[in-house]
């Protein structure tokens, strides 16, 4: 039992939109099919990896450095003991070597992406739903039927006036969603005030809304933002300030009351700790974002849910970024408190299963084996021909 | 005035080489020279960066986002308000365009090889060694006549004794060096005590020699290795844990009274803050080891040098790890407390001027225009060739 092959390949995930920190007209990620030498169904099992949305391509990492240790291992260290299928923190392990620590940024990215693909293996040897593996494995064989879902949109775009907007909401609302994220901190604070109260013309109420800073404001602004919007009673206020300004969140929460959420830009366990440690994060009411395929994978997360549990904070506040399956995946099989989802953004990459039904703003896991990204079709047509030049 | 061309070269760093926490077996580090249309002495003004050690060469990130974002900016967004310079901290902001905050890791290493291009382009516009730019711009024109340097040597070498060990440590007193830095953590206690003493036989004192775990220690182990080095009065522990264990840090500077040092892989002013906020560092003895070229450049590190001033640090702690020549030409025109400096590892890419003579442990800065990376002639006579493809 080994790897056979890995592919990777940069794939576009440019448009028009931006948030209050970035544009995305020149957005890449990294896709990776790993070959394998085990057969289902007739056919070599290959995982997939797709990279999430916001840091870009990272081929050079992966050709460069990633990739080779893991191709170049034995295959022996790269099993789980009972010597019937890989085992994915080894695996990262493999991909580590040689790295010093400290400097999670886009290696964390690259890494990322294989580890899913090694899930998605894991998964598809064991021909099970990877929620499935998750719950047997990480959460003594529980698993949530429904998972709540909310879509990551409301970004500016060239132009994009407040009926655009209320138009995006109700589209979201019309596939099934009930609770809806928008961009703010990209226009001056009585525009966002305009475009928040306009879509909650649509959306009915505050708790039906998440709005998201995207690292935007001083600690200044992101006062006076939290006083202008806390009568509004929003779902979450998101990544206030610098990612990693855990003084500037610790500060912050003493004068917004109501629920923070941030994490998507931290990449390891370490940075996630120091969140944990010094962000003054709330665990009666705010919530962990963090982003696995962001982050070294699930393989990463599994360690940073274990500090999470450590310092007393419920499964039911991590919320993972990113909008994918694995996300999807996890939030069913550990009995998180939901996954991010792009029903229209970052296509044909962002976004579940073709035939997702969405119901009162909730999700039912697939029930085929693996991640679950043969189930959307647009991907896993550009996927397929990674392993076909 | 413009930059008229940015190209970018893979170069090897490997050895036999390894620290406690990684080999150099397949170490790379990326090298750029930027071309522009400043003429001096008859031909354009060319700049030259060189990665620091230990992060790897970052092509694909130069390649795909960082030089395409400058080489395609106007050159007016790229000059100081003068016009009769380039600006490198506007050359950073373009660099980072569209780049999310978080996530300090390649990302920082790449944009550091740019930057130090830059600076020298800068120094080479004004005919001046970069440190007397760096001295009139950010210190009042005060300068040191002479710098600390300190080789950063006692690696790990497959079946390397401890006569081989004494032999590097007598090589370096004998090209004038006192103070030296070696290994630990890369073996057990005892082994390392052994190394240790051996050491100190041929430099004679604690306070010449310096020891670096490259972040390898629990903070069980942490301890107990200050524990027994204690009676020795070691110039320095560096990196003690992981770089990001800010808790580590601080508890451990409960327990080990003499100074310690860290920073190397800490690439943001966000992460070096954290590190002030959080790591329990002590102003009156510790070290703040930030290397300018793996963390966004010297534009960075000016930010990072005004919190650690506002801090209450003064500019003798800072000690830049990395043993180039953007360090030194730092230490000399900030007056900082001193320098790394690599006068057998790296090379040809390590280590300072063919003709810098190093005197009780301190070494003069060069007259020549730039950085000085001209007089370091087998990194010159290689660095020349990528414009000449």
């Amino acid at each position: 039992m080994k790897i056979v092959d890995i592919r990777e390949r940069s794939v576009t995930l440019a448009s028009q939109m931006r948030n209050a920190s970035i544009d995305f007209s020149k957005m890449t990620a990294s896709v990776v099919a790993i070959v394998t030498d085990v057969v289902r169904d007739g056919k070599p099992v290959v995982g997939y990896g797709i990279g999430s949305n916001g840091r870009y391509a990272q081929g050079g990492i992966l050709r460069e450095r990633l990739i080779p240790r893991v191709v170049e291992a034995q295959p022996e260290d790269l099993m789980d003991e009972t010597g019937g299928n890989f085992d994915p923190g080894k695996v990262l392990t493999c991909m580590m070597q040689n790295e010093k620590p400290g400097g999670h940024g886009d290696r964390a990215v690259a890494a990322a992406v294989i580890d899913m693909a090694m899930w998605d293996i894991i998964a598809k040897v064991e021909e099970q739903p990877l929620w499935q593996i998750i719950s047997d494995r990480f959460n003594g064989g529980a698993h949530d039927e429904r998972v709540l879902v909310y879509p990551g949109g409301g970004y500016y775009y060239p132009g994009k006036g407040l009926e655009p907007l209320q138009d995006e909401m109700r589209g979201y609302l019309d596939k099934g969603y009930k609770v809806v994220k928008m961009k703010v901190g990209g226009a001056d604070l009585d525009t966002d005030l305009c475009r928040i109260e306009a879509v909650l013309e649509v959306v009915g109420d505050g708790s039906n809304l998440a709005v998201d800073a995207n690292g935007r404001f001083s600690l200044e602004d992101a006062i006076a933002f939290g006083n202008a919007v806390a009568p509004f009673g929003l779902f979450w206020f998101e990544e206030p300030g610098d990612p990693l300004d855990f003084a500037l969140q610790s500060k912050l929460s003493e004068h917004y009351a109501g629920a923070m959420a941030t994490g998507e830009n931290l990449f390891s366990l370490q940075d996630a700790r120091n969140l944990i440690l010094y962000g003054g994060m709330r665990p009666d009411r705010d919530w962990i974002q963090i982003d696995p395929a962001l982050g070294y994978g699930f393989s990463e997360y599994l360690k940073i849910d274990e500090m999470l549990t450590a310092q007393g904070w419920s499964r039911r506040k991590q919320i993972p970024h990113g909008g994918h399956q694995l996300g999807f995946n996890m939030a069913a099989g550990m009995q998180l408190g939901g996954s991010e989802s792009y029903p229209l953004v970052f296509q044909p990459w962002g976004g579940f299963a073709d035939d997702v039904d969405i119901v009162d703003g909730y999700a039912r896991p697939h029930d085929t084996p693996g991640i679950g990204i043969e189930l959307k079709s647009t991907a896993y047509r550009e996927l397929k021909t990674i392993t076909e030049t």
